[in-house]
């Protein structure tokens, strides 16, 4: 397969262009029972929806989720769930202009190279349209994990170099760039404005948190739940870096500072003083909340003149119009939490069967 | 499965305790007609052998491999090979004290809540010793890479924070911390006699180059290069961050400094003026070296004395004795390598259903 | 994933029940670059579609294929093609009499205690308007298949105990049975008219000849191509049988006289003399045509009255009234083609990478 | 990969040539806590020795497992668990006469197709001896199904065309074929001698019944139990047709005959009248036996000369000497077995998440 499936046993299938008639996903392996209604899958979808501040994309477009199998009066059948998005702004562009020069930053040289013809209406299949269906298959997966109180807690951390610096979770929705600190929000705000102006584009860094996970997920040697969750994330377009716990930093720590201790709490629970693992230990999950970030570039699509060559071999110079996010960081936000979700909904089942007492658990009752 | 296989169709199983009988690997996918000898695998075995300096643990086995299938007159042969190291330093030791502990920074804990049952000889399945069977599939994978002018050099880039200031890659086999930088690896020298001193423990970031790289390897949505990348190299052992080219420093750059300009060398060739991109561009390789960073976490197995609980829930204090490396990065660095190398060997095996083309000129010639 | 998914490197997903908005299929996979349109697909699905002579149900829809992504001026662009097919005759009906009861020989029970919930309108999941995309996944296969001259030959060699006895390839498309040799074709007819009138139901065998196979598509031990092709047929909902070349008789036969000789035939070709075979000698194709016959079972659906059960536990009787036909052999004559061509194109591409000089074929060019 | 793995979350991957070190098998996937002992694998191993009888071959080796992982106090550790058998019969033998010439029936032409080169001692990798690493596989799924009572009845059916008339399951393990029919065993030992003396072959059909079966197990489209069935038997050397149930028989049959009718038998239990589906219905298991059967070609290695050619492309004849069974049908017996039980602990597991309670009952316990 060419890469367009996700997960083992959990495992969701994407298609779509952003200028073909549909992007969509096939879920396989929700098990039967779930609650599950389009709505809860547009909840997602409209959070990162393009357009809803002055630094998202122009695209006008209500992104609706349509729900095409896999329900039966509002609970999930077992089998498999598609869900489509319709594209509507499907109207007939100019494209000549990059049908074949290679944007910098974009995926349009490697995608000549590899199928040596490619579809360079919006980006084809490299377009960030595409997380929608990412987006849709994470909030299926929410409602499965939300059934035994796993949730997530995912924000900007930074934007360019305005970091936030108090973690005021109760802000995260109270801001446009979804950070958990308003007067840090405030200031990226005006940074932003400054690369608008500038017609140049700003990465940053996203942090999640997953509660409420259970000790034991994770398998232990190639699927570790921090080596599916560094896939799932660096799967999204602009990720360049990703870390867990404490991360780079780690490796300039004593193995003394590093370690976390162990506690008896006195009601019959184990716990860690410290979290510097992040709450994984030997790639298993450890009960402590799951603490990773990622890095994303800035926004390749910038306005601002760039060299560059086409599929000619003459070199170029290129000012990309049109619409474009400043930054995609508050957008992926909902992005890396719905990828989060689908890799550990993926593990929480593979870990079912891990003991034979399990199994008897469920064919004996 | 539990996990212990990677990579789609060219596929590595690994199994193997540090205390049972062997540990080893089944490669299947690999092509017929690759030359492969025993030595091949044995040259980046010895490699990661403990007990090759005073930084590394005392355990003193020969770890020989044993091919035991897939090749004939010095040949694969297109069916899978099996790669065995029998243990040697099978002794029964002591292991009452740690059987029921749960040693901070180690899986112990974690296996003992997946399993509710664990090996506690020498860590069993989360033991080092496992990457042995990586090393055995990338000195395969290598070989097959080779074939095409595909190569790595993977190096140690800092120990603590002591960071090599130059890639002097003649240097690299001169130095027992396998640095780009004869300097630098005298200082970290120092630094971890302080270590063993304090009975303390160091991390460091380890950096690999691949070189030769044709553009188009990687598949454009989930399987993207760097993301398999980043699941392969996480899935060692004490990882705990993976970047690629500029990486987190991305994070802080304008869109006009990070994105890598094309230009046409004037002889057919089109090339990038930097590489912030780090080789690869839409999850597909974009013919530019590739370059990542992978950080290491102290080595957890520490001689001070730690706060610790044990599985009766019970408070307890813990100094562990033995052999135990002040630093695993220099061993990690032929594991790197051996999981960079079977990740591309894989996503060079799927490019190459990506164009009837090429299906063509398979099948008509 | 729950069973949706077939192929390792040509993956096909399926999803979508009869009172759905949809049904469909994703094709990942497909190399880029073969010529496709909706006609292709649209001829098929046309074969099976219902309603197309008296021995077909009556439900009147059209059956559409949309290609929803994946193709790009007249050509796929190898990333995943997305083909539904939408369900129009969602009128509700009245269930309440099968909402309850266990119909004979369908999955009712079965699917009730699996879930413990079931969608039964129309069958959900397991109706025969499932294989309506594995269908339109087979005209792709066959569009990649026939660029390299790989084609196929299906039809219905028997209905109840009327069996062909003659190969007159020149009449299938002839008579309505889709069978090589009208006079049987025209005994079967009399013989459904009779089972129409006996509110009652036939099975029957179809056989398939792949022409044009390369020598050397199969994979030596799990995935031989006579047991991948025996997974996929048998994956269709009706088939109780299968066999390859001699099958059954083979059993039977001597060693002398099912062995088939090879010979050279003086043009540097190795051929076999008989083809007892069925074109596969070790899992592996040896050239020669391929052939296999499916055993299906007599529809489940009869007017007949039938005991049974329902979920209560209470005895019950039953006559399944509307729409359904007498046999479904003719229409699953496409069903079966369509999964032997996802099944050769899977392993066509599995073989690219048998041997390192096809690898260098691709990237030293 | 090319193909030594079956199965998705209970996995098997199988290795090794009849003339390499060792031929074995890693199981990954095998939860925690099942007793396992070398005894256990041995005990099957041992009833698809050579030698045991004048109908087998003179390979005098004694086929000792050795477990190499995965086991630690008498009791599975959830880790992979690798079973070797080494080769002790690697004398060099006289390969000329076959290296370069095609056996009819045998898969050195094919494997010459597709590798251009063979490992040709002894068959290679399509040597019967691959199935030592099955059949230590499916002692293993045998000890897991054991756990919640399923269990195997195996056995012949017939050998040529002689047809075991009753079902004497008390009497499969006193005569040497493994028929439930003492008196068919002894014209079948008549018939085999017959053969012998020939220099010619048999075939014949094995039947397994699985009792215990939960009902639910199977997933609803492409990975069927039967269908998965069907792979598993298919995927053995020899095997030329499989069919469950009624099998080729139901093609005949009418609807009203071959649907087995539901009663509920006054305890709360829904059971069938008749048992023509062999135990699945929609591809799901129904709670009654499963009963399926393999039907088996001659043997291809005979004395009797026969024509064929080189790969030189000369036409040539052979009179293959040495070892070789007249019937591999009773020695395939516990291969047939061992396949069937790594796919139901297969179906098994995977079917734990298909419902949202389920995930519960394990995960708030």
């Amino acid at each position: 397969m060419s890469g367009s499936s996700f997960g083992k046993v959990f495992q969701v299938t994407t298609y779509g262009e952003s200028h073909g008639k549909a992007l969509g996903v096939v879920i396989d392996g929700c098990p039967c029972g779930v609650p599950l209604s389009e709505e809860d899958v547009q909840r997602d979808l409209d959070l990162r929806k393009p357009g809803s501040n002055k630094y998202g994309t122009k695209r006008t477009e209500s992104d609706k989720a349509v729900i095409l199998s896999g329900i039966f009066e509002g609970r999930t059948t077992g089998t498999p769930i598609s869900i489509a998005v319709f594209n509507e702004d499907q109207n007939p562009r100019d494209y000549s202009l990059i049908s074949d020069i290679f944007r910098p930053g974009h995926a349009d040289y490697t995608f000549e190279k590899k199928y040596g013809f490619r579809d360079f209406r919006g980006g084809g299949r490299s377009s960030g349209r595409e997380t929608l269906s990412r987006v849709a298959a994470g909030a299926v997966a929410k409602k499965i994990l939300a059934e035994i109180g796993i949730n997530f807690l995912t924000y900007t951390k930074s934007i360019g170099n305005i970091e936030c610096e108090k973690n005021d979770f109760g802000s995260i929705k109270k801001n446009p760039l979804y950070m958990p600190d308003n007067a840090a929000a405030e200031k990226a705000s005006l940074f932003l404005d400054e690369c608008i102006k500038n017609r140049n584009s700003a990465g940053g860094i996203i942090e999640c948190i997953i509660n409420g996970l259970p000790a034991g997920l994770g398998e232990p040697v190639f699927d570790k739940l921090d080596a599916c969750l560094a896939k799932a994330i660096f799967s999204i377009g602009a990720v360049k870096g990703f870390e867990i716990g404490s991360g780079f930093k780690s490796a300039v720590m004593s193995g003394s500072e590093n370690n976390d201790s162990f506690f008896a709490d006195g009601s019959g629970n184990i716990k860690k003083i410290t979290n510097n693992s992040g709450g994984v230990l030997g790639g298993i999950s450890d009960g402590s909340p799951l603490i990773f970030r990622a890095a994303f570039k800035p926004t390749p699509s910038i306005g601002a003149m760039q060299k560059t060559s086409d599929s000619s071999g003459r070199n170029r110079e290129i000012e990309i119009t049109g619409r474009h996010d400043p930054v995609i960081v508050p957008r992926a936000v909902i992005v890396v939490e719905a990828m989060a979700a689908i890799t550990v909904a993926d593990l929480l089942m593979q870990n079912m069967f891990s003991k034979i007492e399990n199994i008897k658990k469920i064919y004996q009752a």
